[in-house]
């Protein structure tokens, strides 16, 4: 059996799964404590205080990407990349099987955008004012439409805006990692009209530069839905169990 | 001994090397038929017709960041970007040791890029008018300034807006990639005073984000000079020989 834990700013999940990954129980509580307050806490020192087993560690976003690729798909893909665009914007990879980490984890969300020219708002990112977060999370879209991404009208003119922002993230992706598939799940996402809108900014911005996989499934929202991050936690701890094995033998 | 060819649109450099990838024999010819007439040819398959050797192929941009990763470095690097910035702009890495290649070899010089806000010009890209290579590359230099950039002073306000450019490519790659080391070659970067603006400018824009190494450890020229590219194909064919021999095993 294997133990996940997804620790959001929102809600924990934990869950514990069997060997095909299959989640056997899992529970949700709210995190209550601002997020802040977790900074710098030692969370894999912890956990291995009171587990005495293999544990690996990483970003939501990581996991996420991790479980489309263990489990999103029936005939194995090779490279996959992981936005979430909710709250805010995160992006994590899988290439050759491996997770993408240099000398950090990625930060794919904060990728500079062109502003779109009917959009005159300056962005809201603390670092970076008008990188791809600041205009085109969550936060961004209730600030300039005075309502949530969910309650503004699918046909309303600014998710061309919105999707115009995702497209070049797309875009720049695509150029640097050409990956099988990228995957575009948050909240944001769970407007169904604006994966559509994305897919076709994107190919008008690509010029068929490149030749891309068919487009449908090439930018797609997830297969496991939003059970990606848990079930990809499920997926590290096998193959750190795996590692550790390994480095015995 | 391993042997290499280098095919630019400008020249063909051939060498063969020892087992230490050192140059022992370089003749470099003119392409002279342009280059445009070697579209399709069947370069593997003609070579494997004449060498019963194991070869292999791949980009410029591929194979000078393989020859920095393998000898531009005493102690290794796990990860490396390599651009050439001139006639034309285009990147290639190592992540893991691996060449990042998905669904095709990467095209990161296209990648988008906001306009300074002083530079009016509307870029030279046939596909993307102002993305990085239609906005940073030589002849987008040229078009805007009467003259080549080996020609325009040091001093020239201009280089601030083309380092502009090229730090947000350094931005984007940092924040997607976060690589050992992001290599700045080609033809427009030999003036030298370019690398220290790109930096600067590159540190301003990531506001301390991600913590990066230090600056001039990771945005840097080339160690092997005008050679990564040439020493990078010996090293490919190295990595050739190598793998045929465990498929063997």
């Amino acid at each position: 059996m294997y133990g996940a834990i997804e620790a959001g700013g929102t809600k924990f999940v934990c869950a514990i799964g069997n060997e095909n990954l299959e989640i056997i129980e899992q529970v949700s509580f709210p995190t209550t404590t601002p997020k802040g307050k977790w900074r710098n806490y030692n969370f894999l020192d912890t956990l291995k205080s009171y587990f005495n087993v293999p544990i690996a560690l990483t970003t939501d976003v990581n996991a996420a990407a991790y479980g489309e690729y263990v489990k999103g798909y029936e005939k194995k893909i090779s490279n996959i990349v992981y936005f979430t665009i909710g709250t805010g914007i995160g992006g994590g990879g899988i290439l050759n099987g491996e997770l993408i980490e240099g000398f950090s984890h990625p930060e794919m969300g904060h990728m500079k955008v062109v502003p779109h020219p009917k959009d005159s708002y300056k962005g809201n990112c603390p670092f970076h004012g008008n990188c791809l977060e600041g205009m085109a999370a969550g936060p961004a879209i209730e600030k300039r439409n005075g309502v949530k991404g969910q309650d503004l009208s699918e046909e309303d003119s600014f998710w061309e805006i919105e999707a115009y922002y995702i497209a070049q993230c797309m875009y720049n992706t695509t150029l640097m990692l050409s990956p099988d598939v990228i995957v575009l799940g948050g909240g944001v996402m769970q407007q169904d009209h604006l994966v559509k809108k994305v897919r076709n900014q994107f190919k008008h911005m690509l010029k068929e530069y490149v030749q891309i996989p068919k487009i449908n499934h090439y930018i797609v929202t997830p297969k496991l839905g939003q059970r990606s991050g848990i079930i990809g936690g499920l997926a590290l701890a096998e193959k750190a169990l795996y590692n550790a094995r390994e480095s015995i033998h």
